[in-house]
């Protein structure tokens, strides 16, 4: 292990080469920007090749082994980075991220071309870097690899083994991950995973987004009369299957917006105190978070912050209802089955087969006679809720606070990020997810920006994540 | 007046005129059966005309003053005699029907080509008309026509003055009937309406529809967030339009099937307690008839039989919803807002206006905070329920029961028919409906047929309403 002292050195060096490299950086990333790898658009897909080879090559330059591995759909870029000194135990890392972007239309509401990245000078931001995938995930990406070109400039070595997948499906959707992970998992497990597709708290407050809420779906058919019937010929005696939806999906809820589902909170596991507390001191302003979309008062669980219904609590969502008549007019239809699209997103402790079982009991309990109900579409994946206080957190935490000079909050998401749960039911690892990314930054919108601030303050985070990760003792985080 | 002896010679003379006239009857019925008056086909345009002259002729040359009135759409057929002494205050009924008929397809389930009418023997049945329109509504027609015929042959008048309307877009919505009736009405307008469109109890009972439900109609829409949201971004303190549209419908029934509208049954009237226990001895099978659409329970207000619930009871059924996510997969989308289409069936005492002032403010009542509700493509018309007591309706009894032997069945209809709800708010008259078709005559099905005793008894029917009516003291019904 090296002391601290010389840690230290090593640190400001490469932080001083990282400076002295700013322009350089910028060019790079200026020329990755300018590729249009719109991955959903298949006109655009040997752009995407072109995005791979560019950032395996880019890889390759700074001494990565790097390849671009083709699948089905658009390739994996994959890179590795190991020590050539064997003997000791090295702490490894797998960065991902993606090289693809979403499409720039609408291409009019642009104020200079999406795939001609510029800097521009903005009152509140200071300099920004304008160009579809500026954000989202080019900037953030670059952030990570201009890092590594600047540890490996400087000292020729890495303080931890790494590396590299950067996937060119995940704005449409991801389908070659999981079968490449099925078949590769083996050569990309680290010891944990960087993830660089989120974004801070605020501009001056870094994130690592510790807690993600699972997902379960199901859609339900509810079927009573065996053809459509005549109101007026059947109205009364006739059993109605969208009354009785109604009358179950009404009840979903209690009065105080808790699910009303038998078992559904078994066993949920809840942030500590501690973090809710700290959840609470971050100057979350919900009226403009509601605002935004037009509401003013929050519909979740009554005894719970807005923050925390959206992070730490489950929720079961009515997606769709589809039954009966929809055309113009009126039609006076009894009809034979209506059906509603679900999803509860889940919370670490809910397992999504169980919601599911009790869902259906629910439901089961509540069928008037006469109807009877057939599930089809289901699935979902758990929450993830990583220990905040585990040395690899801890350690990121402390490089962020060194950077920003501001703890970072270690905050939740209300969705999913598929990607997370892969590598940890798949690969066995812890996930942190870091970026630099601002609420702001108009991803999948026209316009997008990425603070020149985030870029150059985002890759010197990565050194000095790096070199933490590097120093702690322990190799199991 | 004439006295009874003359009348009930008359009476029967102009019966066994109507028995030697058989062969000749089934004739002229068989002649309109041929042409395929299909209203809804363009292609059939040319037919309806004919078919529409051929009922104007045939009136003409039993001694009517008719006429065919063109409209936008198919043409009326206008009819009327009236007796040439004047001095005498006479009661004058206008009689109701249609000449158009349902298509015919699906061509390959028929037995016979459907505009090739013939008998055929039945086991059950005996001889049967089987063609389009035989039962629906030309056999019904002519019922009427051909008791006419033999009345003007055999004495060269009618016991009462008579009017005819037929109609050519029965089975096409009727599109021309209400702008008819606003310009032509006064020429119309009679003591009494006959309507030759419905059934029996069964092969053996007579019947007098006596009780119509009416109709209400709303589509609500409910509006949450200013845009659809994703779910995982939002659940939890984003209210959920789907879920307060649910816990609204969930709630429109208490446990015991009542609608739980405030103020919805306010001034109901219901039939006479005799109406009701007549009801109850009709023998009606609740099981087959719900067994028929795969139900097996009665849904409506538990303390109602099942014909009180269809004829004698308002509804408020929901004829669909949409909103949300409807296509395969999974979407896990907060919608900006959701519609759900209803309609309420009315008794008397119900105002349409009323009751959807009433449904408003159940649901301003429980929309939660931010939900707005806005209400679209409302209207209605109120139920009506004749008086079985008043003297026409006697008269009528008492001609049925002569001629079956058994006294009809004053029943009900749980779903409105227009004609009736215009003639008697447009020309205020009462409606007799009597109509001899059977629930097996396969009316809009192939191979409909009318029983060959439908239409002779069914003449003979109206020979003796006609004799009845004709002999009623006062001529206000």
């Amino acid at each position: 292990m090296m002391n601290d002292g010389l840690q230290s050195e090593q640190l400001a060096r490469t932080l001083k080469r990282l400076t002295e490299e700013e322009s350089a950086s910028l060019e790079r990333l200026f020329r990755l920007l300018a590729i249009p790898s719109i991955s959903t658009d298949p006109a655009h897909h040997d752009s995407c090749l072109a995005a791979a080879e560019w950032c395996a090559a880019s890889l390759s330059e700074i001494g990565f082994s790097a390849r671009v591995e083709p699948t089905l759909g658009k390739p994996m870029v994959v890179g590795h980075w190991r020590a050539k000194a064997k003997g000791e135990a090295r702490r490894h890392v797998l960065f991902y991220g993606h090289y693809d972007v979403q499409p720039a239309d609408p291409l009019e509401e642009w104020d200079t071309p999406p795939f001609s990245p510029r800097l521009v000078e903005d009152p509140r931001h200071g300099m920004m870097i304008v160009a579809r995938g500026a954000s989202d995930d080019k900037g953030q990406v670059m952030t990570f690899i201009e890092a590594c070109r600047a540890w490996l400039a400087e000292h020729g070595t890495l303080p931890v083994d790494v590396s590299v997948l950067l996937e060119g499906e995940e704005e449409s959707g991801s389908p070659s991950l999981a079968p490449f992970l099925a078949t590769h998992g083996d050569g990309l497990k680290a010891d944990l995973a960087l993830v660089c597709d989120t974004g801070q708290w605020d501009e001056d407050t870094p994130a690592i987004t510790a807690f993600l809420r699972g997902l379960a779906f199901s859609e339900i058919t509810i079927t009573g009369p065996s053809r459509d019937l005549h109101s007026g010929l059947y109205g009364g005696p006739a059993r109605n299957p969208l009354q009785a939806l109604a009358e179950i999906l009404g009840r979903l809820h209690d009065k105080d917006g808790r699910v009303a589902i038998a078992g559904f909170y078994d066993g949920v596991r809840q942030p500590s105190r501690a973090e809710i507390a700290a959840w609470r001191t971050l100057g979350f302003d919900g009226a403009s978070f509601l605002g935004g979309v037009g509401l003013s008062a929050p519909a979740g669980e009554t005894d719970y912050s807005i923050l925390e219904q959206l992070w730490s609590r489950p929720t079961a969502e009515i997606n769709g209802i589809h039954g009966g008549y929809g055309g113009p007019g009126t039609k006076t239809v009894i009809p034979s089955h209506a059906t509603a699209k679900l999803s509860f997103r889940l919370v670490p402790g809910q397992e999504p087969h169980k919601v599911i079982a009790d869902w259906h009991r629910f439901v089961e309990e509540r069928l008037p006679e006469d109807t009877s109900a057939t599930f089809a579409g289901e699935g979902g994946s758990p929450a993830v809720g990583f220990d905040t206080g585990a040395p690899a957190f801890q350690a990121a935490a402390r490089a962020l606070q060194s950077e920003w000079g501001k703890a970072p909050a270690m905050i939740g998401c209300g969705a999913s990020i598929p990607i997370v749960e892969s590598f940890r039911s798949r690969l066995g690892m812890d996930v942190l997810l870091i970026g630099f990314a601002l609420d702001d930054d108009r991803i999948h919108a026209p316009n997008e920006k990425y603070n020149l601030r985030s870029f150059t303050k985002g890759a010197r985070s990565w050194v000095r994540i790096l070199a933490e990760l590097g120093a702690m003792h322990d190799v199991t985080a």
